[in-house]
C-alpha cells in the first residue's frame, strides 16, 4: 500500500499525476490519500500529520510525503526504512518525527535514475522521480537499489511544551476542520501533571487575553460557553469549544503560543474579569 | 465495498485514519468516498446525502457515516442489516432514512470490545470503533456478533412538503456545488400536482420575496434570466439558475422555507413588479 | 483503469454516484480521481487538465469528462478510442485536445441504451449514462457496441501563444492551488526562443502594469522579490513566485493575457520604475 501526503491541494493535475505513475508501475497497488491539503510550503503541519497518521497503517506501508519548497535545487530525495514502514520524500525533515517514532533502521539517498521516469522536469520532481521510485518499491525492488546510504538529513523538531508547577507553555500546531486546536502536549504527561490539580481551575492565556477553560474527557461533556480542553485523537491534548470552532471563538491559530494555568479555584476565577 | 460519509473535511489526518484501520484490517475491501463535506455537525443533510446516494451502491455495500457531535458521551452507536446494505454510524438518525427507504431487516448495538482497536479515545470512536467494525464485518464477521439488538433508535424524519390545491409548502434541504437548491418536493408528486397546471405560471416565494418560476425538464432549455424549477437528480425538485448560482442570485440557502404558487397565465406574472 | 474529471466538487452525492453506478456493474475496476474542482461549467479547464494529466496515465486507461451544462438537451455524449486511451463525455469539446494530442482512432456517439442506468434523469446523464457505459467498457464490451460513428464533433482549440522576435503574447490559462499561473507558452518553443536573448532582461506586462522577470529552471533559484518564468511540469511556462502566490502578488488571474518583453539588459530594466 502507498499513502500520500502532499500540499498539492485538490483542484489540480498534480495528485492524479503521482497515481499516474503509480499505478503505470505496479497497477495492482492499493493508494490512499492522507491528505492534500497541507497549507502550501509548511513543512511542520505536514510532519505532525504524518506523525499522527503513520502508526494506523498497516505494516509495510510506503508512505510518499512531498511538501517541497526546494524543488529542482540539489536538496537531496531520501528513502527511510522504518521498523514498521517506509517513507519517501524530500530531505527537508517532513518524514524525520514519524520515522523517528517507530525507528530507523536505514536511510538512502534515491539516486538510481533508472527508477526515474524518463524525462524529468524541475519543478516536478514528485512526479517524475518519487512516485516512480515508491512504486518500484511496491513491486518489490530491494530497498538497496535505490541509491547509497545517506550520510546525513535535515532534522525537524516538532516543538516540546515546558511544564513548570502551576503552568504549561506550549504552542498550536495545527487547527483543524472544525477549529479544534491542536496543542504541543502530549496527553498522558498533561493527564500526569493535572491529576493532582483536579480540585483546582484551569485558565488558558494566549497573548494578553484570558479565558477559564473546562478539562472534558469527550466534547459531549463540556459547557458551550467556555473553551474545552481534551485529550485528543492525534496523542495531543486539544483546545476546542463544543459544537463550535474553538479557532475563530478565541481567534487563535496554529503557530500562536498558549500558556495553561491553574488557579486555586473555578470560583475565584469565574469571580475574576475573565475571558475577552 | 465500504463506503464513507463524515463530515471530517479533507484536510486533517481524519479520513486516511479510518482508512488505515480498515485496510489493516481487510487490506482487500474496496473503499469510496461519499463526501466528507458534510457541514460539521449537520445531521440532516448527512441524512439527506446518505438517502440520495444510497440506491446506486452495490447490494452489500456497507456505508459508515460519521456526523457525530455526541461522540464520547454514552450515545450508542447502531448497525442496521437493511435489505439490500449495512449502515453503521452514531446512533443519532443519520442512518435512518436511508435505510428506511430500503427497508430495515435488524438493528444492533456496536458493543462487542474484541472488534474495536486495542486502546481507544472519546475523541474519536469513528476511528477507534466503528472503523474496526466495518472492515471485520466486511471481512466476514456475522452481523449477530457485534453487539445485542437494539430496543430503540434515534429518529431523524426529513421535513416533508405541504400540497395545496394552489400551493406547494416546502423546503431547501442542501445547496449544491453549483448553488442548486434541492428542495424536500419530490419529483413525482410535484409532477402530478403540476400536470393539470401546465397553462399556468409558477411563482417562487421565500420570506417576502418572489420571483417568476420556469418549469423545465433540463437546465438547458432554461432561460437565463430566471430562476428554474426541474426535476433533480436526487428524486427531488431542485431550484436552479441557467450556468449560475441560485442560491447567490437568489439569497437563498438550505434550511430556508419556500412557496411555490401557481398564477393563472405566465404574462399576468410579468406584467407585475416580480422578482427583487 | 478508469479516471474521472468533474467539475461536480467534493461535497456533494455527484462524484460518489458515479463511482457507486460504474461499481455495480464492475467491481473490480480501479477508479482514480483527476480533479472535481474545476471551475463550474468552464470547459477550457477542463480541456487543459485532461491535456496535461492523460499521458501519465496506463494505456487503456478510460477518462470519463463530465463539465456538462448541456446536460438534459440534445448535445450528444461522444466516446473516443485514441491512440492509448479512451475518452468519454458530453460533445462540448472538453476531450478533443487531450484525445487529438495521442492520435484519434474512432469517435463513436453514446446512444446504445441497454448500456444505461434503467431509468435516467436529464439533469445527471454522468450517472445515468456515461458511468454506466464506461463500466461496460472497461468490462470488455466493444467500442463499437455502443452506437455509430460520430459524424462530427464539437472542437475546442486551446489558445495559442504568438512568439515574435522580442515579445512573446500569450495568455494565463490556469491558476494552480499555488498560485502559480500556467500560460500557453509551451515550454520547448519558449527555450528556443530564448536562448539567443540569455543576456538580455525579461519583463512581464498584463493590461498596463509591468514587472522584471527572471527566467530561472526550478523554483528553488528564484530571487523573492520578483516574478519568475519557469517550465512546468505540465509543458508550459509558468509564472510563479518564490514560495508564493504569484495570483494574488500579480493580481493576474485565468484568461488575462500576458506580454513577455525582451529588454536591453536586466541593469536597464531596474533603473526604470517597473513593478507595481
Amino acid at each position: 500500500m502507498i499513502a500520500l501526503l502532499t500540499d498539492f491541494g485538490e483542484k489540480d493535475y498534480f495528485v492524479a499525476s503521482l497515481k499516474a505513475v503509480i499505478l503505470s508501475i505496479n497497477p495492482r497497488v492499493k493508494i490512499v490519500d492522507i491528505s492534500h491539503e497541507i497549507e502550501a510550503y509548511n513543512r511542520l503541519e505536514a510532519a505532525f500529520l504524518l506523525k499522527a497518521v503513520a502508526p494506523y497503517f498497516p505494516r509495510g506501508t510506503i508512505f510518499l510525503a512531498v511538501v517541497d519548497p526546494g524543488v529542482g535545487s540539489d536538496r537531496k530525495i531520501i528513502m527511510i526504512k522504518g521498523k514498521k514502514h517506509f517513507f519517501v520524500g524530500p530531505d527537508n525533515g517532513i518524514l524525520i518525527p514519524a520515522a523517528e517514532e517507530e525507528g530507523l533502521i536505514e536511510v538512502r539517498e534515491l539516486r538510481a535514475e533508472k527508477y526515474f521516469l524518463s524525462s524529468w522536469s524541475q519543478t516536478f520532481e514528485g512526479r517524475d522521480k518519487m512516485a516512480p521510485a515508491v512504486a518500484w518499491l511496491s513491486r518489490g525492488v530491494p530497498f538497496e537499489s535505490f541509491g547509497p546510504i545517506a550520510t546525513g538529513w535535515e532534522k525537524l523538531v516538532l516543538p516540546a511544551p515546558s511544564f513548570l508547577p502551576l503552568e504549561i507553555r506550549a504552542e498550536i500546531i495545527h487547527c483543524d476542520r472544525f477549529g479544534n486546536l491542536v496543542t504541543t502536549i502530549p496527553v498522558q504527561p498533561f493527564l500526569d501533571w493535572f491529576k493532582e490539580k483536579k480540585e483546582s481551575g484551569l485558565i488558558l492565556r494566549c497573548q494578553k487575553r484570558r479565558w477559564p477553560l473546562q478539562y472534558v474527557s469527550a466534547f459531549a461533556y463540556g459547557l458551550s460557553r467556555q473553551p474545552l480542553i481534551l485529550p485528543g485523537s492525534s496523542g495531543f491534548m486539544e483546545i476546542a469549544w463544543k459544537e463550535a470552532s474553538a479557532a475563530s471563538r478565541l481567534g487563535i491559530k496554529a503557530g500562536d503560543k498558549i500558556t495553561i494555568k491553574v488557579v486555586k479555584s473555578r470560583n475565584n476565577l469565574n469571580k475574576n474579569k475573565a475571558g475577552k
